[in-house]
């Protein structure tokens, strides 16, 4: 096939007695996992057995490291020096690494998590001083981070290969990035829209903006979502379509 | 030189602004470092810090795993369950390791700390949950406990290497366990009489009891402590006693 | 109505992005609610909104302390000293009342949570220090414990009113203490014996032992839970058959 | 006395085993007190000990409320909502309440911490969230902000007494902010200029800028540091030039 993406969505976001998602579901639909490290979300016991989930149904493993914020889920910026992210990033690879090996697996990519991903898509330095900490742990690793943004750059400069990702239900400006969530426009509820929106990106390399201009953009990776009642529907009707549509739907690792 | 030990400190116990330890000056005089990993103590920046500088030194590196409770230091009973404890390890394990590889070193061995090396020394069960933790992540890793107790055993019968440790300044009972620190003799304070007790078990293999009896122990490595004001002192007058006695000190992995 | 008793269940579990029980419907049924503090459960957005719902439909108000183990819920022994536990308990009401002042409420009660009101039923010291703590910052606060057990006695001997607190859904050992969840008839999975237990607790003071002794009990208040399918059905059940047992179910400061 | 102020101090900044500050000795010169409640800094055991030493010694309490940031602090902005301000002030202030109310005083006052108090100095809702949680707690409290910035306009909208806090150690640009930390001339390290900057303030309620010009500036309250080897020595000298100065010192109750 001439066409070809990778399928990611969020993991392992359970807490001790709290339980977020539909991990064992979802897994049977995406082809890689972004595993929460601990701080964000995630613990221990979670991560282990997320770990040996994602390994029996043979999806890539990767990091999702994010600010010690549980409260928050990680979502609210924390302004860290480019030091401290370097350090918290190779902190929570490593920790993930530890379930990882223990189960007798490989890591296959990190994806930076909630504010985390976003801050660095526009700051470089931050950005750069991620990609360190995951050359530094292991430089086979993938980089995950919005498509174009400065993650991506930082990731490319250093030596890393990298994975652009596109959401399927947001809407995109004609720069290139994602509407504001404060924008009434920021989503697209309607699944068949969302699903046509990545096909396009994925066979034209190109994305409509939400003043109607036709916008470049990479789609290595598609972000889909794990919690609410539709995901597990939604992650069953995308991969369908795109494989459908002529798309090799495969882990990262397997594509590059 | 027909005797050897290993000379063994907990490090990286600072945290955030919080300082505790002289570190680097220890580093002078110990051959291993058993670093926190950010649950009883410790945070990334500390970790990244004191891997380097263990790094630069030539000591070796070790994982120092707690309870997740840094009111209480790792030093309060927690009841966790053999796979909680399983899991904690395996997560600060893997923590650690993300240090030690992005500064181009390689993992010793796992001492755990506190309340968790405390209740391993007489649970059997505990014991083997910790020793499988470490097996699984890494079977060269060398596993640090209590002279002749629980997680000894649990470390052999798994396959790993041990380290039997010894402690110079606490008192031993004829059973061959720890003076509990409750009872009024359980530290030795004078620094002469806790030198000669660990010189006399690394070459006669034996230790005097608080009721005079002779009992048997092995000793591979000692424990001494980084912080108090004293510190400093001890560690530079241990050091050189027991090479001044034909003992070569030099960190576990080149003794074994 | 000669006969009266107290519905109490614990609140405010919920913790960040993280949701647990069905707060808003259970305070339809219950009299009293035990409000988690943020140690083992809960945050500051929760317990402002708890605090709230509760004051709304009249339901007393109680701070709900535990150990400061949100991976385990507070549900994992942990061994504090007394002082220890007198000063989590006194933090933890205090942050409560803040909220309750807030929202221009009094707080009723204080309830110790999971593993520390396991620990307190049989350990006087630490009984004795709850109830300090508890005085200390209001001694109008009724202490809610174990029926029978040591922390109700320490709470009357400080000068604080107490709440014996029974078990709808648990059996009984002819000692009056639970039987241990170990145990393969810990649990009453039937509703209807469920309730009759308590009704008859409440009417004729004693409960049936596993080995079939009629044992004397005080029930002062019921606990029912309000996580699980069930929750909200079991308590509409229970609130309706104690008031159809010309049982008068009112809040513990309205019945004292 | 025609002249008066008040001089405050962060306190209660140990945690667990980590000490920090001098608190015993610098509550002899200081006359009000902001006591860390757990989130930045401090712990149960450490804001008992304080409170209790600082009823003793007759300076006034505060509560010192930050992010829940202890790796960093409490000093890295973390970009809450007002109303996550509001819940984490309240429930900051509630626990500090519970050891206030144990050992028998009042409290005095809240002032923000670290980037809390910085970033509410210039963000209007995120001062008036933090007035209205300090007034639905307690509106006798009395609330410390940044001299003329916008937490004091929100606590007197609200209808809060309000403390306009100076600082010895910093320069100040013509606008009257505090000239930022990453200049080169933010601190002022010579004693004697950093106390006579202060009385002038007070008698004359003007400061010199930067750039030589005489700004307007209201000194109620001056914050002075509790740690560093010089604090000790630094808040005597202070305390004594400012008496000999004809200038009141008494905590910020008594001389509103």
């Amino acid at each position: 096939m001439k066409y070809r993406v990778d399928l990611n969505c969020d993991m392992g976001e359970s807490f001790g007695t709290y339980k977020m998602g539909n991990d064992e579901e979802i897994l049977d639909f995406v082809t890689s996992a972004n595993i929460a490290c601990g701080f964000h979300a995630g613990d221990p016991a979670t991560m282990r057995k997320t770990v040996k989930l994602a390994l029996e149904k043979g999806v890539g493993i990767g990091a999702h490291p994010g600010f010690q914020d549980l409260t928050g889920f990680g979502r609210r910026n924390l302004l860290v020096s480019p030091q401290e992210a370097y350090e918290l990033v190779v902190y929570q690879i490593g920790a993930l690494y530890g379930f990882v090996k223990a189960e007798g697996g490989v890591m296959q990519h990190v994806k930076p998590h909630g504010a985390l991903f976003n801050m660095a898509a526009t700051d470089a330095a931050l950005s750069e001083a991620i990609a360190e900490a995951v050359y530094a742990v292991n430089p086979e690793l993938v980089l995950f981070g919005l498509s174009g943004s400065e993650i991506i750059k930082a990731g490319t400069k250093i030596g890393l290969r990298t994975a652009n990702e596109v959401f399927s239900d947001r809407t995109y400006q004609t720069d290139g990035t994602l509407t504001s969530r404060k924008e009434a426009n920021a989503l697209i509820t309607d699944t068949d829209t969302a699903i046509q929106q990545v096909v396009r990106m994925i066979k034209e390399g190109v994305v409509t903006s939400t003043v109607g201009a036709e916008v470049s953009i990479l789609a290595d990776t598609v972000c889909i979502h794990g919690d609410g009642i539709h995901a597990l529907d939604f992650a069953r009707r995308i991969s369908e379509t795109l494989k459908n549509s002529q798309i090799d739907v495969r882990k990262i690792q397997d594509l590059k």
